[in-house]
């Protein structure tokens, strides 16, 4: 039988009423294939392709270089190869199409990744069909897990949570942001990533809201602000935890304060039928009704093949919250040019309310002591 | 007066008849205005564009949560921001195509990355304009480096080189290729990289082309393959070494003598003048006199921005090199389920012949021993 997240794909594109479903970017191929083509994400002029049609028509076009991996890793066994520099990879697509009986059917596809060359070759090539667009079919079928997802997310997640304590520990006065990104990359990749990101902003530089680590060294009284994002079989965690070197200031006691006030006002409605437009509001109106501004327009982002997925937890979404749906939140608050503070975890919501993947090892109720 | 590389994309613009050159990908962004919006590389959906047009309009359109650090950082002072949830980045584009008065012009533009949601909104918005590709133009403009680009290119080769050479003399039989690859990680960074990624292949796995690392330990009789690819602001460096644990056997010093003596084949070629294609096929010759059928259809890239830049070394291209090129060489034979040769470096044309980035710290010329 196929794989349970194709049958998903296909009865979603079955419902819309599409005849194929196309896909173009990075995550939503290797969401559909089960495994990363290299040059997918190293060479843009390299296209990876996924196309369902029908019942059964499965096919994934891959460059050349890449056929021999796919044809061993891929959840698809027509893989179609094309030679990058002889050949265009819409007409390999034109031709699946064809192959696959749905040239002149109603084709959903990545309007809003593919190439406009690919887009204008297509038409060329399949004047009678009819594209559409496919990104909410894909961030739909995505935002909900299986239970395989979910058990790469609760992995990744946990390292995660176990890091950032860890690092936070061994963090003192005169390291670098660099040298605990140092220390972050080697425990992550030890831990069973495959890769990472990681954000240090200390003192001023915790005012921004992506801080890339630099050779500035950690001081007393600098507020310290760590962002994991942890890559685990192309599945990612988001965590982040604010720290104080020495004793916070009552000022920054009271920020954290409202902060985790916010987090666990929102998570009390972290549960099935709760609208994300709604829980956003809760989160604007308690920060607001005690005098901050919050600095992002969304409290936090559905999670899984990507750091961003839907839901976004704003009120420009109409999503409402169901079992198996994996998102973060993360109240943040900038002051530039003094300083910033930001808690994310991330949580999968159940039948009853919501489970914390993340959380329970190093908890952020209070800002963490450094040195 | 304007950056160096505007007036360069400038004048190519002018001499082709273009209106305004826009760009859309990552690399040709970040090359046009000076820096990458982190959103840029993290989040498709995010987009950031680049407009020049005439002889001095610019701007910038990034997504509003990168606002700030645009103004900062970028070499544009007209930065356009937008709402990622409630406006289309294509409308933001339309209009400032209609400022800067080309709104009816030849509009030389990324269709060969631009999403054809953008394109179709786009070609709406602005029905008298003409849209034609500008991935040569950004090509030619971007294979020709400055002083400037040099000197980065040649500070992240040097240090990959030195690494390359440091880690094969740490490397002990019993070591996991992953642990290799952390070694070289908290190298790269230490000396100055903003990342990196590598790959390490032993035994078997070193006739993988892009062989992640494993926890496979690398053993005695081992074929070794390293290959580090560097990130500094923004520029790219690439050098592999291939190294056996313990004395190489006949075979491999006869194989790799081939490898070695096509490189020196192709360096002798290596000036002004000489075409991408005679290179290659001087490479192919050369292997193939000697019983070698060449793994890949290339000999080598340009590098600067990207890893894979023009001028790709193959047959398929009609560059002709010209000083300030940067381009890497890449002799590379796999013999799958057996072993793999690779040697590559990195290379700058001169007026009169070629400069080694790369190869005068850590040489191959044998097989680097190891244990």
């Amino acid at each position: 039988m196929e794989h349970e997240l194709l049958r998903k794909l296909r009865s979603a594109m079955a419902a819309a009423g599409h005849d194929a479903l196309v896909a173009f970017s990075q995550d939503n191929v290797t969401y559909t294939a089960g495994f990363l083509v290299p040059s997918h994400a190293s060479n843009r002029f390299r296209r990876t392709i996924t196309v369902l049609a029908g019942d059964t028509f499965a096919a994934q076009i891959v460059v050349n270089v890449e056929e021999n991996l796919a044809r061993q890793r891929s959840r698809f066994s027509d893989i179609r190869a094309y030679n990058q520099f002889t050949q265009d990879p819409a007409d390999v697509l034109a031709d699946t199409l064809t192959d696959a009986g749905v040239g002149s059917g109603q084709i959903a596809i990545e309007l809003d990744y593919m190439p406009a060359q690919d887009y204008i070759r297509l038409r060329e090539r399949l004047p009678q069909a009819k594209f559409v667009p496919c990104r909410e079919l894909y961030f739909n079928s995505r935002m909900v897990k299986t239970d395989e997802e979910i058990a790469v997310l609760e992995k990744v997640g946990r390292l995660t949570d176990l890091v950032v304590g860890e690092v936070l520990r061994q963090v003192r006065p005169g390291m670098t942001e660099k040298s605990v990104a140092q220390i972050i990359g080697n425990m992550m990749l030890e831990g069973g990533c495959d890769g990472l990101k990681c954000q240090v902003g200390s003192g001023v530089r915790s005012g921004i809201t992506n801080c890339t680590p630099t050779d500035k060294a950690i001081e007393k009284g600098d507020v310290v602000r760590v962002e994991i994002l942890g890559d685990m079989k192309q599945y990612r965690s988001n965590v982040t935890r604010t720290a104080v070197v020495g004793e916070p200031t009552d000022e920054q006691r009271e920020i954290w304060s409202v902060m985790i006030g916010a987090r666990e006002a929102c998570k009390a409605m972290l549960k099935p039928g709760t609208a994300v437009a709604d829980l956003y509001r809760c989160y604007v109106a308690y920060l607001r009704e005690r005098g901050i501004e919050p600095t992002l327009k969304f409290l936090g982002h559905g999670i899984g093949q990507t750091i961003h997925e839907e839901p976004y937890i704003t009120d420009t979404r109409t999503v409402v919250l169901e079992p198996n749906i994996t998102c973060t939140m993360e109240p943040l608050y900038m002051i530039p040019g003094r300083m910033g503070f930001h808690v994310e975890d991330m949580y999968r919501i159940t039948p009853t309310g919501f489970d914390a993947i993340t959380g329970m090892i190093t908890p952020n109720d209070e800002l963490i002591r450094i040195g």
